[in-house]
């Protein structure tokens, strides 16, 4: 079967294994609906940094280092590193893996750019040009809301459908071979991790959340019973419906989610029915009903099976996150948090995992420039 | 052979072809040594837009238009744009060409950019993941005075070594087929350029430098005998020495640049004569020399053979650009002026390409943080 399917689809020839996955996150996050499935969750949101900026590269060094912890020989196997994030010039980015000194590509697709690197990841795997690579993005909500909005000190108000960027990373071992980590019996994926989290505590005396390693509840400890692996990819393309409202990302990133969508199940003649979840990265509640609304409009109907990361990651009524989170680190978490481990433990079969992107910045914002979007999907499916 | 070459280089199965190229520049570019070549030299920097970062879209977007001119099935072929530029979000990148509506990867590895655009686009192809694509990268000399240091109303004075950065894209479209568009007789490379140049004046009253269609001095007239392809890539590493001056970017930057070629050496077990010329990106003259002292620490010496875009793009004494020229769209433009139709007239058989990057942002700058460098090699040879 050629690779090249429709005008911008990719069906991989064989399937790439996302073999290791891992998560570090902040405070906020570990005190969400989903805080007992993180790797590593702080207590100190600037991880014993002084600047926002820094502990930003410090969660994503932290999440490439839980990675290389999960999978010891990663390490020297891994040929390059596909990194991004959203600040300016993706200092994150630099500054949190430089020293891993593995060869580099950064990445920028906002908060797409998970799916942009497990998009280009696979591709570079399933071309024959490694055997294995890491992917990993990252954002932080202090450091983006300087970069983006106003310095936290302003104690500017947010309105309704405004999203909370997420404090969080989450990396991704990609592989040609699948990485026979199957669970055995009682073995299961949450184990080892939280134990990470403690040894962090001794060595460094960071606060991290007590995870009560033994004591876990029952919904943390999936059994990893399958492969993952990505298998398809289909490329995100700029969709600007002329939106300026940057407190309102998910109406300016819902055309871009649909546009991808919709060229996915065209591309591939599928309809939503053959995924488990159709996943977001973090269009959040308003941005999700618009989605809904265009795919009806186009005649696909996934409200049955529609899922956002943004959503999932707080209870926005209780944690004061409006809309939901967002962020180059909401899809990534979430993704090595809760959705692959629903994939290896066979809860899901197929899912279809779309972070998207508002291409802004607050010069364009400034400038009076509309907020174009993006959105880069990945089939993820069990083997 | 394998692809993967030692531990981070790329042998390309097949030679990738770089079908077409076009650069698009300001000014001072085309006032400069090279200003004869470039395929569209616009008197006004803003080329009619109220503010910097548009006109850096407009580059852009100029240059990948032209490319679409010079091959016009490209256009409908082009399964993908790689693209990226200097300022925060990349906005220039996605204001420039998102009206384009091809599937976008957006990177960012600094002045590299138009290297690791490439390198990714390079391995698309090889891997079999699109027939053709397009590779753009951009900069503008007042936006990135206005992203990283001051803005052009200040006045601010620069040190000797420091760099100009150019205002300008340049634009490529790979290729799995060769172009077929070898000059036949006294057909050049420039007969429609300039076309292009006087149409632009007449469409829309941009003031366009006259070009002088049909007198252009003798050297600009290069026929095009050969056709030209990437054959190899060596990936860059994220390099720190911690240097912290951000009006010595050549310094920051070297280090990134000895440690690609050194590697690209080793990897392939070559000798620097094995290309006619070693030609990085934006050193300039206190970076080309820190370059060739480095290597020549390691065993290396280039520096018979090595070449700047940075150097080349200007008169430092005349134009007052002090150590050269810089930015995403140095590399991008020269290459497309200047490299490539000397590759594809005979007059270089081999050369190794490697633009260079300082990942700094004025945020890490300011909080004190050093400037680490990254460089990305891709092997160009006539076919």
């Amino acid at each position: 079967m050629s690779k090249q399917i429709g005008m911008s689809s990719t069906q991989l020839a064989a399937p790439v294994y996302i073999r290791e996955w891992a998560s570090a996150v902040g405070k906020k996050e570990g005190e969400g609906p989903l805080g007992q499935l993180f790797d590593f969750v702080s207590g100190d949101d600037l991880l014993g940094n002084k600047t926002w900026e820094e502990a930003e590269s410090a969660f994503q060094k932290k999440a490439v280092s839980l990675l290389f912890e999960k999978d010891t020989e990663a390490y020297n196997r891994a040929r390059f590193i596909l990194a991004g994030d959203l600040l300016g010039q993706e200092i994150a980015s630099s500054f949190g893996i430089k020293d891993f000194r593995i060869p580099m590509f950064g990445l920028y697709g906002a908060c797409s750019t998970c799916g942009e690197s497990l998009s280009l990841g696979s591709m570079l795997i399933d071309g024959g040009f490694a055997e294995q690579l890491v992917c990993v993005t990252s954002s932080h909500f202090a450091s983006a809301e300087k970069e983006f909005r106003y310095p936290l000190d302003y104690g500017s108000q947010r309105p309704p459908c405004s999203t909370w960027t997420v404090t969080g990373s989450g990396a991704y071992l990609l592989s040609r071979e699948p990485g026979g980590h199957l669970s055995e019996g009682g073995k299961t994926m949450k184990s080892c991790l939280s134990a990470t989290g403690h040894e962090e505590e001794r060595n460094t005396g960071h606060k991290v959340v007590d995870r009560q390693m033994f004591d876990l509840p029952q919904k943390c400890l999936i059994e990893r019973k399958h492969e993952v692996a990505i298998t398809a990819v289909t490329t995100g393309k700029i969709m600007d419906y002329g939106v300026k409202d940057s407190m309102n990302m998910g109406a300016c990133m819902a055309p871009a989610a649909c546009d991808t969508i919709y060229r996915h199940l065209k591309d591939f003649d599928r309809q939503p029915g053959f995924y488990d979840k159709i996943i977001t990265g973090d269009l959040g509640t308003v941005g999700q009903q618009i989605l809904i609304d265009l795919l009806m409009q186009k005649g696909y109907d996934i409200s049955d099976r529609h899922m956002d990361c943004g959503i999932e990651i707080f209870n926005g009524e209780e944690q004061g996150t409006n809309a939901g989170g967002s962020g180059c680190g909401c899809a990534a978490s979430v993704l090595a948090a809760y959705l692959l481990p629903r994939v290896a433990s066979g809860e899901w079969k197929r899912i279809l995992f779309l972070p998207t992107g508002a291409l802004l910045s607050k010069v364009s914002f400034n400038e009076g420039k509309s907020i174009p979007g993006i959105a880069h999907a990945v089939v993820i499916e069990q083997m």
